[in-house]
């Protein structure tokens, strides 16, 4: 799996993508991540790839060219690395014409990322992101490449590299391969709606506070028990959003059942 | 404002710490990131610093103790720098008797972070997070020394070293100089509740797409009146669920109105 940056600070993503379990999967070759400066392609003399918005307001806005001839060198080298004959002549084609390539714009004018969207983006082969900087990109530019809008989460943040790079982790664990067996969640969160129990490991005893004891009891039907209490009274306190949720939806299956009880 | 990242993956800190606007800030003295590797504070003689979790589990546990001496030794260092006479004896009487230094878990099970966490903890002279790894923490080294658990959103990643990264950005550019003028939003995303209307620069003709004309028509409350009803419309389209907030809020306002007009 192939994730391409558009990005004005190349460094940045080399920097995380280099260290880590990300680093790690990229060494074993199972994905790979590919930060390409939007810079090198302005047709700017100055090398500026940023102008005044039009209508006013203080801060400056990234322009549609330098972004577009970088997309579409990326498109290109896809198409290129799969043995595509004809010349690939404008990204737009590659909507209509072939496959085409997901590329997402990291902004908080999206819907928010969310585990199902991260097994969504899994199932491709290549992704490209587009980093906004400053006031924001040239809505004309994204009307033409992007194919999804992404925000991580309701703040504001500098840029769109951390957003980016949040989305690639989240996706690259999912690849096969790429977490080991200590690294591996069993239970995950989000999984079943609730947030996960709290959890110990050794010692015993540490700083006058014990493990609960049921942890060590080696009774796995009250293990679980617990834990599932204890998700249950997390969830409540921490997200009562998602309490309600799994609450609703609960009672939803219990009326089901009830209901298929009765037709019996 | 001094930034303390307790990780397992320093050079990954280190790797955003020097690029970009928190780079900048860094050189400029108006923050600091300071990483901080656990791993050096385990009394483990090979280095360990997880181990199973009681109760069973297929995940490995990032064990108390390391965490817990490298907290105590951040903390240590502030105050003295702080120039604190009496020798500090624990972290939990910092609690107590002295000042509470922030230390942010970062984690799924959590409140999920917003601007106005980031405007919070911007008032904090040091701030100390957590990164986790594998499949999390000892509950109790949490209960010592945590006093802030946070989630970036409702998505799965390798690790906390990210979602520190994403909070320290949002916090550090609301820090007064960390932002330059051409990067100072005017109109921010969620000041008012709404998504930002579409923006343009130049060329005022792009691959056949022209600016909306009202933009270049220099009639300022027109200009207003359209990002307006943009807002509106991408907001009602992308985030549902702040539209009926901002909706809803509105005819509150407009309720208020009406019975001041009805009481007078």
């Amino acid at each position: 799996m192939n994730f391409h940056i558009m990005t004005l600070f190349p460094e940045l993503i080399d920097g995380v993508a280099k260290t880590s379990i990300l680093g790690r999967a990229i060494q074993k070759d199972l994905i790979s991540v590919n930060a390409v400066d939007i810079r090198t392609y302005t047709d700017n003399k100055h090398g500026r790839v940023d102008d005044y918005t039009y209508g006013g307001g203080a801060g400056m806005l990234m322009q549609a060219q330098p972004i577009y001839d970088c997309h579409q060198a990326i498109v290109e080298a896809i198409r290129d690395k799969e043995g595509a004959v004809a010349p690939f002549n404008a990204v737009s084609d590659s909507y209509n014409e072939g496959r085409r390539i997901r590329t997402v714009y990291m902004t908080p004018q999206a819907p928010v990322f969310t585990q199902e969207k991260a097994r969504e983006l899994a199932d491709e082969e290549d992704i490209i992101f587009l980093c906004g900087h400053y006031e924001g990109v040239d809505e004309r530019v994204l009307e033409e490449i992007v194919t999804d809008y992404i925000s991580i989460g309701d703040y504001v943040l500098t840029g769109g590299e951390l957003p980016a790079l949040v989305c690639v982790d989240a996706i690259a664990r999912l690849v096969p391969g790429v977490l080991g067996n200590g690294e591996s969640y069993e239970t995950e969160s989000f999984d079943d709606g609730l947030l996960e129990y709290p959890q110990y490991s050794r010692p015993e005893i540490w700083r006058g506070r014990e493990v609960p004891p049921v942890l060590l009891s080696g009774h796995h039907a009250n293990v679980e028990k617990w834990r599932h209490e204890q998700s249950l009274i997390r969830t409540k306190e921490r997200r009562p959003d998602l309490y309600e949720a799994y609450m609703k939806a609960h009672e939803d299956d219990e009326r089901a059942k009830k209901r298929r009880k009765n037709n019996t």
